[in-house]
């Protein structure tokens, strides 16, 4: 197997506490020539959907790598630690859901493996360091999946199948997947969906009986009004100019919009 | 162009979604012998003179880096991405006037150049991936500026200028530029305005009708009292010892403060 | 002396200022070859005892290298910045007890150092870059202790003793020490106090008044009841399924839980 480069990090686990310093020590101590990446910490704790989202965004938008992901309510109990092979990348964490919609967006997952080796200790709350970690340095530096696992079917994986959106001509119904920083709405619907339904750039919408415009960047959004772009990842967000979308629509992650032309009302 | 070992990273990504983390895998891909320093990523959303301050102080701390800074409301407009040149030290990122004080605090920009190369796709949502560290990558592994953009003109860059303080003899009136963790406030106000304003260690001042002295470290700021001491970047800071200036005073950022000495009342 | 390929940097300065920034960049700049990691640096200002609980909890689980720490109430004062070994560590921060628990827990100091070397600069304010991060880069690099500052007797450092748990059969009292990300509480007690009262895996227990379970994985925890596990660090932790400890019982750090067996009543 080839070594990476590139190790990324996703977790819950956040930054208050020591729990991603620990593992970024022993990525660094067991597999020293690769540079660890952190994508986010701040996956709300034990949200497997949450960090699903996450990690197929950001994994098309990756160099080669191993991607160890960490959300996992079910930690300790019979929930198998896997490695998916997809694409020229290899994804580590709890065979939970997490890593699905990444392998999917690869293309689908090559092989899988449930890892079988653990450090020594009494701790079964920190999978993170004791088994993860561990597996994706050795991953890292080289070793074959085999050398961590044992080969599973991939069709024994547990699947998490992301929504999408519902497309009519000038209607789109869509969920609420994502908030980030600046209160924008990431959502299911996708910039191809904006396309089936015949919604272009400059077009007048609704959405949630308020105006909207389809447009491309946050500037050209009119004063009060939200609008309709494409994000950074190929999905649609919903957004305000210099302010926070989610708040304007007291929108959260779940949550249905529906998204209508004003000529096709 | 040298090659530069250290790349500086500032922006208003936060650490909850995974902005800034592509931008460190991308940058780990296309300049792996650069080292990535956050300097921080919790400027307030869209607030460039916050990021502006933020940046002017550090550059003057810093080794000779690349220092990428994204806080960009007008992303995907007109604005121009630009690099700087000043010092010994290239500055990547909006023409908002986020660059334009750590060029001056580092005698002034040398020259400047229009980033003219983007990475391809749809999204124009997301500079800092598509342009900023693409850039940035390039310029630490040793391209000259002339090949990521055409060289303009110095004045016509967007200029950002920080507020100064008004001194006369025993009074200084200041703006609070910044808030710190630990409810510091960060003065626009120097060490040398202390100095022309005629106000010694252990002098007695008032600030805002509290009983205020002037110090060097915070503990030696009398219980239940003000102190006003040099910061770690040759500003002024008004402290209380193990407490929070900016609750004990109810003030934020852009808010003036006036401190005299009691004697020249 | 060894060269040192982890610096460890733990401190109460938050990610939102530029404090961490600066001092990874100081030790890029003067320990190229180190790999610098976070342990947190969310450690609530100015709270020596939290920091301190921290580091010891992960000098356990962490490679050779220079432990950075800096929780510092009394930056600028007489309290001595200090350098302690202890196994095959250094630690390097404020002699005001934050380092103590680390070092006891690794057999003790076997050496100490007070800084006598400081970066030119008139703050008193940031010892972090102009004391701390500049004696951990030339320790990484394999400098001697000597060449940073002067020898000091073990005996003459500050201690910091933590609390432990009373133990009778059946019957532990303890101290919480934090709450994690998660609202896990962790206890003063250990495992093996767990094994000292007689308390064992699936024993029903009671704690403040209400049921609980002694167990090793949160999964294991019956809906609505509170469990009580390892947690990663050889320590007990009061958790519930899905949910927050700290929440249910409306405990913060440094309040007291008593756990006893249903049958001892």
């Amino acid at each position: 197997m080839p070594r990476y480069d590139l190790v990324t990090f996703l977790s819950d686990y956040g930054l208050a506490d020591p729990f991603v310093g620990l593992c970024h020590a022993l990525l660094a101590y067991r597999a020293p020539h690769t540079r660890v990446v952190d994508l986010t910490h701040g996956i709300r704790p034990q949200d497997v959907r949450h960090g699903a989202i996450v990690l197929a965004d950001c994994v098309d938008h990756l160099p080669p790598a191993v991607h160890l992901a960490v959300v996992d309510p079910g930690v300790g109990t019979g929930r198998r630690p896997i490695v998916i092979a997809a694409g020229n990348v290899l994804l580590v964490g709890p065979d939970n859901g997490l890593l699905w919609p990444a392998a999917a967006r690869l293309d689908g997952p090559a092989g899988a493996w449930v890892i079988t080796t653990r450090s020594a200790g009494p701790s079964r709350t920190f999978d993170g360091r004791d088994v993860f970690a561990p597996a994706a340095a050795r991953l890292a530096s080289g070793e074959d999946p085999d050398t961590v696992g044992l080969p599973v079917a991939v069709d024994t994986l547990f699947k998490l199948h992301l929504p999408t959106a519902n497309v009519a001509a000038g209607r789109i119904e869509s969920e609420v997947l994502l908030t980030d920083r600046f209160g924008n709405l990431q959502l299911s619907a996708t910039t191809a969906d904006l396309d089936a339904a015949g919604l272009a750039p400059s077009m007048r919408l609704e959405v949630q009986g308020r105006p909207a415009t389809c447009c491309s960047t946050f500037a050209e959004i009119p004063q009060g009004e939200l609008g309709l772009l494409p994000d950074a990842f190929g999905r649609l967000q919903l957004a305000v100019d210099r302010g926070s979308a989610a708040q304007v629509l007291g929108l959260i992650p779940c949550q249905i919009v529906t998204i209508t032309s004003i000529t096709e009302r």
